[in-house]
């Protein structure tokens, strides 16, 4: 099966918006073993909207769209859907009825803009919108003598994502009758490394072709390898795909912190859950970034009991009890501090891990001894305590994260007990 | 003059990179007024690249394609233009010589494949590439009658952008003699109601139409108000796109939180900062997100003193000072707890605002009559509290996104003074 994806809105056109929906609609398709030549993107204009129906139907087995099924006069995409094939659109009773029950629970009621959403084309399948109003749109029709798919999916991300892996490709596998093969995609992720460091060091994984090939993307504050094996039988792809993981676990060893969904904070997570320990941070130049990341996951009250923003050196003093005359002698960024901080966040919390970070996010703050992007990452536990002096770069909001990425990491190798990578300065 | 954009690249097409090029491209068109009506992508296929070329040359005056440049066999893009042309490739010894010197400083020397990206169709104009290899290729042909320009531009971002914006557009403003046209773009940012609230009291604006118009669009917590006016005269398109900025913020009041390049959070932080006034939060169910976006704007340390994350009950009595029996009659999340976390942080603080969130950020945690979702904001200044109870939807992340945006607007409108709009309940 081959398919094309047409993009839809002038807000794409004219750059006000990044097309994320097209690189996520591609990837499936590729797990999916579904073709793909042609992508475009047209904007909310009748005429240029059916045309590229028509050029795509004239190429592809299945058409995708993104954007324009929302409540705006602009969103025109089910009326040109219609016009392309002939049929008017009618109101789907079921859609009505579902958006009127969700609008009454948030205490809105049925507007004419918001009806204009459950009108589609008959006979075609509904997909409901579990994250939002318009549902998707999924029908067959003729195009040239060949039956031709087409598919209309929302444009917000959050709604289309969803829409898409659990209501359309189902759909699309039975009713299209897709060739049952099997695509295995293996995310395995390093910490602690940066691309330059690690394709060297994978240069024939990298060299694979298919049925199994292997790709490298370098991500904020990580890098990925992405192992991508197809075959006709399920189990074969996934040994495939087995075989390379553990070559490139054996490779690069603690510094893999995870596959797939897992991230940095869902890892330590899974740690502090592991070994029953429990966690406070008190965060000075990552502003609660640490704390807003390690809450990323559910049930992160289990471990994480809390921690300090401490934005000021009064708070500093007074509710971390770090001495004044220690700020003074070695400055709010110090080592001296961020072990202060570690120390009495895990005192003050009762927590089995305590950590501390002090730094200059910048622009401004830095001197010609303590630039921006230097940061003081402290860990202490009841019977030790580390702490690493860092020189990030970037701007304010990378330096935040690369700082609140790295502590989780410092804390995840901890908890590994790998102590020989916690051989930190000073 | 109308543009087109043609990416070139499989990775694109499987989804193994985002294509911000054709982002960056059209937000610079549209800025220098030359309008676009297709993005097309297709693979590293001759056949496919070649139409695609002819299709875009069809209906654009400027056709502009990026990637496919590099030094490897697939990189095809300058072989099909200069198929397209009906021209050989000859090599231009300038960028060949500029390439052997820019090797020799790095000390490596020139090789087969490296010299490939130095064949350019004869007679077209060389764009120096500064921070890469391969040089961009601008020419001029005769296409069913029309004189048509075809600008090829290396794929990695960090080669695109400079070459266009310091190479390539004034190249063309000046052989294309390109109209002096401005653009200029306004974006009206506004808090506290959704799209559907919105669009129907715009539809007359919604309706402009060139050289000013106004798009709407929805973002998390937020609805954008995008204008854009077009004239030959900078202070005429300011006044067009001023005029209407005006009207929308005459409708909207305070409902208006910004433009432009504005957060919610860098909004109240000017105002804090206007007004002379501190802050400080508690935050259980946001877990830090507040305080990461508020400490987003460089120098907030001058109004955020920083906060306590209580995602533990123990450290909401410990810390925050939270009377057990209050939290064993009302539970930790309710009015009475959000409104003692926002007292007790600013007394601990010694802040002018303290802000208390608790709620239940699921997926966990709810029950029949607090579901996931509930969130109170309670907000204590030095002789008042308010706090809202809000029922917020979605998932864990849109639920704590939610529920910091809505601290912040809350926040922002009493620093409005606008009472009115802070009639919330309980």
């Amino acid at each position: 099966m081959r398919a094309e994806i047409i993009s839809i809105g002038t807000e794409l056109l004219v750059g006000s918006i990044l097309n994320t929906n097209t690189q996520f609609l591609s990837q499936k398709l590729a797990e999916n073993a579904i073709d793909i030549y042609h992508h475009t993107t047209v904007g909310d204009n009748p005429e240029r909207i059916i045309e590229s129906l028509k050029v795509a139907a004239s190429r592809a087995d299945l058409v995708i769209t993104s954007g324009g099924l929302g409540p705006t006069e602009d969103d025109i995409t089910a009326k040109c859907l219609a016009k392309f094939l002939g049929k008017p659109l009618a109101l789907h009773r079921p859609t009505y009825r579902a958006i009127v029950r969700r609008l009454k629970i948030r205490g809105h009621s049925m507007t004419r803009l918001i009806a204009r959403q459950c009108y589609v084309p008959g006979g075609a399948a509904i997909l409901p919108n579990e994250t939002g109003t318009a549902p998707g749109i999924l029908c067959q029709t003729n195009w040239q003598g060949q039956k031709k798919w087409v598919l209309l999916l929302p444009g917000p991300p959050r709604e289309l994502q969803p829409m898409f892996t659990d209501g359309a490709l189902p759909l699309l596998r039975r009713l299209a009758r897709l060739k049952k093969e099997y695509f295995i995609v293996r995310s395995v992720k390093i910490a602690g490394l940066i691309e330059a460091q690690v394709a060297p060091r994978v240069t024939d994984l990298l060299k694979l072709k298919p049925p199994l090939t292997v790709g490298i993307y370098a991500k904020p504050g990580e890098v990925e390898l992405k192992i991508m094996a197809k075959s006709a039988s399920k189990e074969k792809a996934r040994q495939m795909a087995a075989r390379v993981e553990h070559a490139i676990k054996k490779r690069f060893k603690e510094k893999v912190y995870g596959v797939d969904a897992e991230t940095l904070s869902s890892a330590v997570g899974a740690l502090l859950r592991e070994k029953r320990k429990t966690l406070a941070v008190a965060e000075s130049c990552t502003g609660g970034l640490f704390s807003n990341l390690i809450t990323e996951t559910p049930g992160s009250s289990a471990y994480f009991l809390g921690g300090v923003i401490a934005y000021s050196d009064k708070i500093k003093t007074a509710l971390l009890n770090i001495d004044k005359g220690l700020i003074k002698k070695y400055g709010a960024v110090s080592a001296p501090a961020a072990k202060k901080m570690a120390q009495n966040i895990r005192a003050l919390f009762q927590s089995d891990f305590g950590i501390g970070i002090t730094g200059i996010a910048g622009p401004t703050g830095g001197t010609a001894k303590k630039q921006v992007g230097l940061v003081y990452i402290a860990l202490a536990d009841k019977k030790k305590m580390v702490c690493f002096k860092n020189q990030f770069f970037g701007n304010r909001g990378e330096i935040k994260s690369r700082s609140a990425d790295r502590a989780l990491d410092i804390l995840r190798l901890e908890l590994l007990s790998c102590r020989s990578a916690m051989s930190g300065s000073p």
